[in-house]
């Protein structure tokens, strides 16, 4: 071996053969989503009509662990394992006594964590039966996921595109095209949902969730697959921390921090859920930093009690930090972290104090994401740049507190269909968007009335 | 193991300590580059306005092995060894005997092989007290690949980027600028070069070339990159065939045929060399395909004999096939193989008979690669989209003959910045430009006046 060894890889045969469910860890009663017209718990019935039977048992399992299928774990053999870092010129840079890891999921053919969900979920709804599968996409990370695996898997693919993303991003619709799918831009004339929106221009991962529930509602042989949030996908997403942690372990580390940014919770939950587990057993003592945007700061400006998942309201309800579903956040270029509530296993962990939640504006995240790339040589997307901006404190802080510090971050993805932000920062035209108390007040009000939360 | 694997990694101390030098084992004299004002054989004194001794050493080197310096093994790290994949998948499509293996050069931060030399020149330049490079770029790659290089060994960057691509690829302008490069389009104003060429609005690799080398020439803290073409920029890539070799051993195959796509060829070098020089040890029988874009077809349609490398007239003559130092190449996508000529040991191979050159229209590369994404995820450019072209060829002529064949092939890049031209490849938009007979006697028209090679 080197003597400063940077990368820790694995062979195809150490992808994990099981995903981690942490809901049986988890302190407390589940809570359960909810009907919206009848307020008592949604059960299957509520979600057959839009998912398919195996992920609703995944969405409630109580098995610690959850076998992968070998079908998915063949699909996910075109790029897993991925690699993890020692961010060695990064610590130089930083001048930190901290030792900084990172796992790098932008090795995908989609460019993020996302195609580890959106393989095992075509696979469901072939095995189903299911001809198609209709999705929102914010940043087109989902979106791109979902129409590589459809391909894979050979089934149709229909994704509606948040409006400011489909605008900024016009080769994310091309690389989902050349998979296969048709991509709508959202607010659409297509469904009912989307005319009752056309005010709303720049769209909202909200309103296109309520297109795509819509529509998979509507046909018996079309399914629904969301890419965050829901229990399923981030047990889908614990490959990353599964391979993390036998990836550290050949680094002869154990984190003692470990960040994630959060937008529905997915690669949050993915890379830390594997590393929670042991805390919540009292096998370790981590620290958990989750990012987010100033501008869509659900987990730290938001309210805890239930919500809808989506804008229109047609979703079950479900027990998270919410900013109001209606609540259309600005245009920050993280579109993936646009999202008005938040996984209710990732907020319940915030709710408990396990996870400690920071929120930062955008141009100290693109700020950290320059560095980062000047230093690390990857371009990082809008998204894990709040990642990396937490990272960057972390480190700050280990230096002034002059102690070393193990910290281990997910860099969900790159930013290769992001390089027109980046222009605008460099050019220092990117604005810094904040959610303000009047937001939050409007929000307030038209929350529907919901049971309390104990 | 799982019964059927389809990638074969390698940990980072298995990246090769040293380069393969094929030139002590070419068949013949090697021909030298002639100083253009005397005719004789240029030597150190005509390069060392624009290169550092150290490159121009390996550029003329007899030894079969040339030592990586620790360094650059260092920054080969960040990426390397990148992975080989069997293409099962793909296999399975196209309903072949053959057994398709790839490696993919894609996992680099900026996308393709050509770190691979972007870091050894940054080093050899940081080294002998450079302060900028300058170069030129069609894709954008290679501009991208030693902005990258730039920033990882604390040098100035500036690039011209060929009007076509720069006009057509404003991402990887900003990908550029996030790693602190400076870009141009190119013909650009900056230069006389440039300025004696405005005419060609769309610019060509000739051009930029010259207006990069005229910058080196008249800055003595300035040198010039050169991301192709040259003995030193393919020994450098050689890294790539010499980790497939050990994966395809990993795989317990020998490859039949070894397939690149060559613009200036170093892609290709970079995967043959390797197995060549088995060959022309007498120790394999490997037969070599080179393909190239009918719209500039100089390997199968070129004169062999000596020309310039830029447009101007301001490299040394090298000899090699070429379609006219002065020819403008179409603007079809894949502006990595927008090049006049090819680099001079490839062209001497071709000429002995050892590879083969196949030419590709345009759109027929372009439905090559999206059949590859639609099989095997990754999203290749345009460049390596001709050997994929290549590929499929190899594998319907082993079904026809139904023989069992081992393929294997470089997929030098992805085409995360080239959706624009997917996009208009699906929309059934992208033209099939050729290389005409008149373009030839008109190019043979202006040639300089050089000895016959014997």
């Amino acid at each position: 071996m080197p003597a400063e060894p940077v990368k820790f890889t694995l062979s195809e045969d150490r992808i994990p053969t099981h995903w981690i469910n942490l809901l049986p860890d988890l302190p407390g009663d589940p809570l359960p989503p909810l009907n919206p017209g009848t307020m008592q718990p949604a059960g299957p019935d509520d979600l057959t009509p839009i998912f398919p039977m195996s992920l609703i048992g995944q969405e409630v399992s109580a098995e610690p662990e959850v076998e992968i299928p070998e079908p998915v774990r063949d699909a996910l053999k075109l790029w897993r394992p991925t690699p993890l870092h020692r961010a060695r010129r990064l610590e130089r840079d930083l001048d930190t006594p901290a030792r900084i890891y990172y796992k790098y999921e932008g090795v995908s053919p989609a460019g993020s964590h996302k195609p580890n969900s959106a393989v095992a979920q075509a696979y469901a709804n072939k095995e189903a039966g299911i001809e198609r599968l209709v999705t929102e996409t914010g940043a087109g990370q989902w979106g791109s996921a979902l129409a590589l695996a459809c391909s894979l898997f050979g089934l149709d693919c229909l994704v509606y595109m948040v409006g400011a993303s489909y605008d900024q991003k016009p080769y994310r619709r091309a690389m989902m095209e050349t998979w296969g799918a048709t991509v709508i831009r959202s607010p659409s004339d297509t469904t009912d949902s989307g005319r009752g929106q056309a005010a709303h221009t720049t769209g909202s991962l909200g309103i296109a969730i309520s297109e795509a529930v819509e529509v998979a509602a509507g046909d018996p042989a079309t399914n629904y697959a969301l890419g965050s949030v829901l229990n399923h996908v981030c047990l889908h997403q614990t490959v990353i921390g599964q391979e993390a942690s036998s990836q550290m372990e050949l680094a002869g580390e154990e984190p003692d921090v470990v960040v994630g940014c959060v937008g529905g919770g997915s690669n949050f939950a993915g890379m830390s859920f594997p590393f929670l587990r042991r805390v919540l057993r009292g096998e370790a003592k981590t620290h958990f930093v989750a990012a987010e945007p100033a501008a869509c700061p659900t987990l730290t400006r938001g309210t805890y009690r239930y919500d809808f998942g989506d804008t229109v309201g047609l979703t079950p309800l479900m027990p998270m930090y919410t900013l109001g579903h209606d609540f259309v956040p600005p245009p920050v270029h993280a579109g993936g972290l646009r999202y008005h509530g938040d996984s209710p296993i990732v907020c319940g962990l915030v709710k408990h104090g396990l996870v400690e939640a920071r929120a930062y504006k955008q141009n100290e995240t693109f700020a950290a994401a320059v560095r980062f790339a000047r230093s690390e040589a990857i371009l990082p997307a809008p998204e894990p740049a709040h990642a990396i901006r937490a990272v960057m404190d972390e480190a700050e802080a280990a230096r002034e507190a002059g102690e070393e510090r193990v910290i281990l971050f997910n860099l969900c993805g790159h930013g290769h269909f992001d390089m027109s932000a980046y222009d605008a920062y460099l050019a220092g035209k990117l604005e810094d968007p904040e959610f303000s108390e009047a937001d939050m007040q409007a929000a307030l009000e038209r929350l529907p009335e919901t049971p309390a939360i104990a």
